[in-house]
C-alpha cells in the first residue's frame, strides 16, 4: 500500500505536552493522508466483492466501534448494503447468520485487538469474505483478513484514541462512495460533491484546533462535573458515544451518551441543574429535532454545552456554552464535531491532574479477550 | 385476541405500597397470561409472512428496546431471519433499506408511543409488512400495524416498566420459535424442550419474588453510591442495560449498562472502591467469559454484586453480594435475571425516599417525539 514515512520525532512530543495533544492536532495531516492513501491503493477486487455483499457485518470495540456506527450510515446511503454494527467481544459469542453473500469488516487501530482478530477469523471460517480496517501495517488483522483498508495516521501512543478516529471515518467515507459509485448506488454528481468537501476537512479541523484555548475555559467551568451526558441524533449520535468514552477514559468522570431521542424513554430524569448535557447539534437535516431535545434538557435545568455550526444564532441563547464548528455536507459532520469533544476532555483531564496518556486500568492495544 | 379478565383492583395498590411494588409481584401471572394468551390467538398469517421476511428490524424506545435486543438472540436463533433493533427515533430519520421482504416489528406497551408508531407508519409506507406488539387493546399502533402480538398484563401504571418487559420476552420467545417451527428451522425437539421450561417460569419468578428482603438489605447497603454499572453477555446484555435504565429512572443514580466484553476498551477506567457493579452472571454458555470480566472488576476493587445461578458457589467467594436466581435454559435467563435487577432499583428508589411511581421528568406513555 501508499506509505507515509513518518520519521522519529512521531516518537516524541514534538512540543506538546502530552501524546494525545499531539495526536489531535495531527489530525489535518492524518485526515489527509488517508484520503490520498486510499485513492492510491484501491483494490478494485474489494468493491467487486462489495457489489455482491447482501450484509455487512462491521465489528470492533471502543472508538473504533464508534466509527463503525458512524460508516452504517455511509455504507447503506451510499452502498445501500445492509449493514449490522457489533461490539467484536458480542459478535464473537452470538448464533450469527453468515452465508457466502456476508462480508465481516474488522476495525481496529492497531490490527491486534483479540476480539476483533477472533472474531473476524471465526466468521472467515463459516464462509463470510473478511476485511481489516487497520492503522499498523503488517499487523495481524492485516494479514488475516482477505482485503485490508489502512488510515494512515503513524504510530499512536496516547490510549485514547483519536486521530485514528478521524482517519477510520474518512476510509468509511471512501469505502462507502466508491462502492457506491462501482454498483451504481451512488451518482458522480454526490460522489464529487462530498468528495470535494472531504478535501476540505484537514482545512476546517485545523480552524478547528484554533479553539484549543476557549475549549480550554469551557473545560475549567465543568472540570468539576461527576457525571455528564452527551446527545446527538443520526450520524452525530455515536460522535456522542465517542465524547463520552473520550471524558470517562481519561478523565475518569462518569460520561454517557445517547440517541437525544431517547433521553424522554429514561435518561431525562438524571437531569438537573448539577448535570452538564454536552449537545452535538450540527445544522442539518435533524436540527430541528436536535433543537427540541436541547430545549428539554435545559426545561429541567441541566447545562447546556453545545457543538454547533458556525453562524447559528439562536443556538447561544439556548446554550450555557458553544463550540462552533465550521459548516460542512450533513455526511461529513461527525468528522468535524469529535475534534472539540477530543479537546475538551484532554482539558478537563489535564485540568484535574490526570495522566492522559497512560490512563488508569486501560492499555493502548488489547491482546487479551 | 384472548381477553384476560382484570378487576377492578389492578388499578389499584392491592395492598402494595407502590403500583411498581405490585407489578414486579404480578409477574408470575402476566408471564403465564401471555403464554396461554399466545397459544390461543395465533395468527398463521402472520408466520407466513415471516416465512417468507428476510430482514426484520424491531424498533421500540426506552424499556422495550431493550425487550427488542433479546428478542433479536432468539429470532436469529429460532427463526434465522436477520433481525436489526434500532431507537425508534433513530430508525425513522434514516436512510433504511426496505423492500417486500422486510418486516418491521415495533414494541410499545402502550401502543402509542409516538416515535413507535411514525417509525413503523413510515417503514409500511415504504413496503415493509408491519407488526405491531402491545399491551393495550385497541391501541394505536395495533390498529395501524399489519399484524399484532398481545403481551397481557392489564394496566401497568408505575412509570418504569417492570410487567410489561417479562411478558414482551415471552411474546418475543414464543414468535421465534413458532417463526422457527413454522419455518422449519426449529426442530419439535428444541421446541417442546424450551417450550417446557418457559412453563416453569412463573414458577421460578414466583421463587425470586420472596427473596425481597434479602434484595432490600443490598439495596440498603448501596443505596448511597453515586453511579453504577451493570454488566451481562450476549443474551443477558440488554438486562444489564435494563437494570441499569430501572435505576436511572426512579433512583436518578447514574447507572450505566455495557456489554462485560467492551470493559477493558474504555468504562474500567471508572471502576474504583466507591463503583457498584452488577454482574448478570447465569452459569450458561458464556459464564467463563464474564467470569474473567468479574474479575477484572475485583482486581480494580469495584465492590461486585452477583445475580448468579443458584448453586454456584465459586461466585460468592469473588463478590460482595449474591442474588441467586432458579436454574433455567440459556435461552431463558433473561426473563429471570432482570427480575431482581427491578427489585434492586424499587428498594434504592424507596429508600432514597423517592417517588418510584411518578418519577420525576418522565411520562408513562410518550405521545409526542
Amino acid at each position: 500500500p501508499f506509505r507515509v514515512s513518518w520519521d522519529v520525532s512521531v516518537a516524541e512530543k514534538a512540543g506538546y505536552k502530552h501524546f494525545m495533544q499531539k495526536e489531535i492536532h495531527e489530525q489535518p495531516r492524518t485526515v489527509a493522508d488517508t484520503i490520498t492513501g486510499f485513492s492510491s491503493s484501491k483494490d478494485e477486487k474489494l468493491f467487486e466483492m462489495l457489489k455482491d455483499t447482501d450484509r455487512l457485518y462491521i465489528i470492533a470495540c471502543g472508538t473504533s466501534y464508534h466509527a463503525a456506527l458512524v460508516g452504517k450510515f455511509w455504507i447503506e446511503k451510499f452502498a445501500k448494503i445492509p449493514v449490522e454494527v457489533d461490539y467484536a467481544s458480542e459478535f464473537r459469542y452470538r448464533d450469527r447468520i453468515i452465508d457466502d453473500k456476508t462480508a465481516v469488516l474488522g476495525i481496529s487501530q492497531s490490527g491486534e485487538t483479540a476480539d476483533t482478530r477472533f472474531a473476524l477469523l471465526d466468521a472467515k471460517e463459516e464462509g463470510a469474505k473478511t476485511i481489516g480496517l487497520v492503522n499498523v501495517v503488517g499487523s495481524s488483522l492485516s494479514r488475516e483478513a482477505d482485503y485490508v483498508l489502512y488510515t494512515y495516521c503513524g504510530p499512536e501512543i496516547g490510549v485514547a484514541a483519536t486521530k485514528t478516529f478521524t482517519a477510520q471515518l474518512v476510509a468509511l467515507l471512501l469505502l462507502a462512495l466508491e462502492t457506491g459509485i462501482k454498483k451504481g448506488t451512488t451518482t458522480y454528481t454526490d460522489y464529487e460533491k462530498i468528495h470535494e468537501e472531504l478535501l476540505h476537512l484537514p482545512s476546517k479541523i485545523e480552524q478547528l484546533l484554533q479553539k484549543d484555548e476557549e475549549i480550554k475555559e469551557i473545560a475549567y467551568r465543568y472540570m468539576n462535573a461527576s457525571d455528564f451526558l452527551f446527545l446527538g441524533r443520526n450520524i452525530n449520535y455515536p460522535i456522542a458515544l465517542e465524547g463520552a468514552l473520550k471524558l470517562k477514559e481519561i478523565s475518569y468522570i462518569h460520561a454517557e451518551g445517547y440517541p437525544a431521542g431517547e433521553m424522554k424513554h429514561g435518561p431525562i430524569a438524571l437531569i438537573d441543574e448539577k448535570m452538564p448535557v454536552v449537545c452535538v447539534i450540527p445544522q442539518d437535516r435533524n436540527y430541528e429535532k436536535m433543537l427540541s431535545n436541547l430545549q428539554e434538557v435545559k426545561a429541567r435545568k441541566g447545562k447546556v454545552i453545545s457543538v454547533a455550526t458556525e453562524g447559528d444564532r439562536q443556538i447561544k441563547e439556548l446554550s450555557d456554552e458553544v463550540i462552533y464548528i465550521p459548516k460542512t455536507s450533513d455526511y461529513l459532520y461527525p468528522a468535524l464535531t469529535v475534534v472539540p469533544l477530543q479537546m475538551l476532555s484532554y482539558h478537563i483531564a489535564t485540568l484535574l491532574g490526570k495522566d492522559v496518556d497512560q490512563p488508569r486500568n486501560l492499555a493502548k492495544t488489547v491482546t487479551v479477550e
